[in-house]
């Protein structure tokens, strides 16, 4: 189910979907795209740091939970929206690279109910360390059900 | 053990010490702090907003955290610093409001292990709605074990 | 709307639909319900604790989400079974004593997603400790939807 | 580091300590023992489901637990115990078949806190499905701090 092909359009909606408001902001990008996959990646500067230089727990969340939704996004038919539920983050090591990279993946796939994982990794010079984990409870939903705030 | 009061200069520090890095560049800003609770807030703009005008989960997720972090912080001695093991947060309703405040209360002590919940607030006009509700559990860290990245 | 009453026959499927299989073995019993409210308890025996005398987190956690379900399944039209999406639990303080409470509240109502608390109380003697702390994140499924596995 | 071994004496060890009290009440088993890994198994009874025949979410989340409890156990001096400080679980698919498997891994290791990961699969026939996925945050305590409750 999970090797389906997404068209190219697709793709090159959601790419560019993704990186809008508050993650314009944070500066994230998409990266890759696949059917039940997605990655991201943002090079850190001084804005992304904590007072000891440390990337900001919440930069981390915010990707975990933003690119598990478009894991998410790319799983249901074009007229679905993707909300999060609820996300638990642990964070197992301290970041501080140059640039931090987001894997997430769908583990459930729903009409309603979707269940992605992420994966934060910390990329120092050219190594990559496994820098916090999360699971996304995320819900599908209609976009005629949803009322714009526009 | 709550009730216990902590100084004014710990209160300026923690303050102060509240808005920096990331935080800063959220323009999240300390508001109400006792021992064992700390309040914040966020005035919103367009950058704190998704696609479709909600604000987005991460502005909210960060809030929570980084707030929870504080809570701990007021209940710890100066020479101890809080990092965050891991969080959970779940979005009880959409978020759209001109402000956005974060309550959190340290529902845990300890020398190490330190638990804080964090309520978030979605301000519209003068009516506040739960948005969002995250447990978080904090580690008290000395700061000679804390290597800093300056 | 959390005031709204329920009929004293619901109340008394509720408790009774409570403590089936898996719940009736861990003898966890109903013990105040109200809409958006239930309340369960458990006599501590040997089968409940681990090999140092303290209650299992297993029973803790189980409770903490099968109460909350009962108290979303307070909120729902008959026709509605609750499900468990997904739940984290903190463990607050160690519980040793004779007896354990739940207490669940639904902090978000909803026709399909539902949110409920529960605090685990470690009752011992005449005091009643905080001993975890739970958010559950439930399903209310049509039963014309849910195949029975019997 | 994962890769060091552990001793027979140690793995006999593991292997007994982890079905007693409520674990032995419901049932458990341990399977396989490795260095920062644990599975469990357990044969499914009546009292192991719910009242629709599935096989209660407490059962899963207390396997979950306690296997990623004792894939910690693996990493630490025989001096330490393992506790749990708090968890998370998502139920991906509904469970009833006629055995449940965990399998769990440390992705965190650490003198204090160690993070393990469990996955829990419902095996029907030959064929084994994920049926829940859990992250679990435990903490390393010389048994000189733990006071035994015997």
């Amino acid at each position: 189910m999970m090797n389906v092909e997404i068209s190219k359009e697709r793709v090159a909606f959601l790419a560019e979907d993704f990186g809008r408001g508050f993650i314009k902001y944070c500066q994230f990008e998409a990266d890759v795209i696949e059917r039940g996959f997605f990655q991201s990646k943002v090079r850190i500067k001084e804005q992304h740091r904590q007072q000891d230089g440390f990337i900001h727990a919440g930069v981390i969340a915010t990707m975990a939970d933003h690119t598990a939704g478009y894991a998410a996004f790319t799983t249901v038919p074009e007229e679905f929206q993707i909300l999060t539920i609820e996300f638990k983050v642990n964070f197992l090591r301290p970041a501080y690279g140059e640039c931090v990279v987001c894997r997430s993946r769908v583990i459930r796939e729903g009409s309603q109910i979707i269940i992605s994982e992420s994966e934060v990794f910390d990329v120092r010079e050219d190594e990559e360390i496994l820098a916090a984990k999360a699971i996304v409870t995320l819900m599908a939903v209609h976009r005629d059900k949803l009322v714009s705030r526009r």
